[in-house]
């Protein structure tokens, strides 16, 4: 609007820049004025007007969020993973011969450090054992359940309450904007819809993530039912982001947020056409509020959301938005203080 | 409303009664007055009326449809089939030696009767040989391209007229009650979301269908790229349309829409819960104005859109709500007038 109203006279031109001034300190509150915030505001103006030679029509309005350390805190292990550390000791009474086999016998000994240690494939292994077999309500129930109890340890309080304000309101400010928000995560797809509509406001059926097969079958007295299987329909991560965007949108988004290596090709695919896109990467640089970690910028790295150098020079080469958690962000939390 | 005015007075009652009639043959204007209309305004009352015992909150609102023979004509042979068989002679053209291999050398004889009798396997050998490393955007241009120019026989109109009225009314009126409406058809997803927004209003990721799989890599430039994979991912048909349910759209529709023996799973799966749920069989009963077929009420087998005497018998037992072309619609096409 401000270009626009610009060519009539450069006192209008400055009275428009100041009233968008104060609407942009308005619409994303718990963003610091800077690169990132204003890169938000531009692709918003750029693909909205309708004077604006990058419009996008309302119906091609798409937007993907990466969810571990993008939409929440992610670190020092995803949230996911403890739900299904915490289910280990119900599933080795159900079946006591998994008491003495690897990696159940690491997990029920306690040790924090050997948990740790623990490779992805033991993770899938406790996952399968864990969920196979479970009609697709229970486990909805009992995700549910152990999200409604349990506690971050740093935090101590439920790991919903530990999603980033700042991406809240960039959610709600794309919406408002026409824009569908939809989520594009490395994390199980079915854990991640139980809480989507409440947290983020986004339902079931806008949530991708990695996913497992299911078996439809029938109850003595001739119910269907849903259970899950041991048997993995997507993988949602690296590739198989922009793979699962097509399975499951059909088509590419115009602006896609992610934190790690993981979101690479999401980000990649969603710059590989024309029109305005956003691309935008946080930086977990803030070690005080939450954590620094990632090879970016020195950083040191983690075993979850790893930010390479090699994915900062491409970000910085496409004209990708590095978000700095410390800079960019005023506060973090919902339940904090804007400092 | 008409029963809780009715406390008050025969009168109000009358009164009442007469102005729902009239607001119903506004609504659902291809539809003649009777059991299956009645269905229809029965539910939405039911769900959507604040007081009505049985409200579904908006954001529940799933309304799903099977497509070919519920949502446009799928007799003689599916229109998605024809698309294939009108690509092998390029596909052969690019790999002469397919000449001689079957089916591409029945389906290049042109003796419709022949090429009538292929298996659901030869099928799939032509789909996969016709689509596999295709880029994505090729597949979705050709696609736009042929449903432009390709007509059918009969009514020698592209198939995109061959809609129902009766049913995209159905979705308006659900639409406009705050239902979403996704599309569950036993078709390939990538071409039914071709058209889908402007033919049905639904947008591509509301549609499930049978779905293939994608591989992400690299052009020499370093431009990313998704080509088609001879990979089935999702046979969404019969048990494998509340699979793919619960993996588009990870929850229980309140209302579903079918036509055959392959849609028997959805609506068991959406009758099988507690509260309102609408499930619905169109019966195609009318050889004048469209075609006859499917052994309930004694019609003839065919190769498309089973619909069985078994499952006319469930819809009976279950209270699910068979629609007679012949007798429930008032006009089949956009392109008629009332009859």
């Amino acid at each position: 609007m401000a270009e626009h109203e610009g060519r009539y006279s450069s006192a209008s031109l400055l009275s428009v820049s100041a009233s968008a001034q104060t609407a942009s300190s308005g619409t994303l509150p718990s963003w610091n004025e800077g690169p990132a915030k204003q890169a938000i505001l531009d692709f918003v103006r750029a693909t909205t007007e309708q004077a604006s030679p990058k419009f996008v029509s309302p119906e091609d309005r798409i937007a993907t969020f990466d969810q571990d350390g993008t939409l929440w805190v992610e670190h020092p292990i995803y949230s996911q993973v403890v739900y299904c550390l915490d289910r280990v000791p119900a599933v080795v009474e159900k079946d006591p011969k998994l008491k003495n086999v690897e990696p159940f016998k690491t997990v029920l000994s306690g040790n924090r450090e050997a948990i740790a240690k623990l490779s992805l494939h033991d993770l899938e292994k406790i996952l399968f054992a864990t969920l196979t077999g479970m009609p697709v309500e229970d486990f909805e129930a009992e995700a549910k359940k152990w999200l409604a109890t349990a506690k971050d340890p740093r935090w101590k309080r439920p790991y919903t309450d530990l999603i980033y304000q700042p991406m809240l309101e960039v959610m709600q400010y794309l919406r408002g904007n026409g824009f569908k928000t939809l989520i594009v995560t490395g994390g199980g797809q079915d854990f991640v819809r139980t809480y989507s509509q409440q947290v983020y406001g986004i339902p079931p059926e806008q949530v991708v993530g990695s996913a497992g097969g299911t078996k439809f079958g029938y109850h003595k007295d001739g119910t269907p039912f849903l259970t899950k299987e041991p048997k993995l329909l997507l993988n949602d991560d690296k590739a198989g982001k922009p793979e699962g965007i097509h399975l499951m949108i059909g088509r590419r988004p115009y602006a896609a947020f992610g934190n790690s290596d993981g979101d690479r090709e999401m980000l990649e695919y969603t710059g590989a056409s024309a029109g305005a896109r956003l691309m935008m990467l946080v930086l977990h640089d803030d070690a005080k509020r939450e954590y620094a970690y990632g090879p970016a910028q020195g950083l040191p790295d983690t075993k979850v959301g790893t930010f390479t150098q090699a994915l900062y020079d491409e970000a910085k080469k496409n004209g990708w938005t590095v978000i700095s958690m410390k800079n960019d962000w005023k506060r973090l939390f919902s339940f904090e203080q804007s400092t």
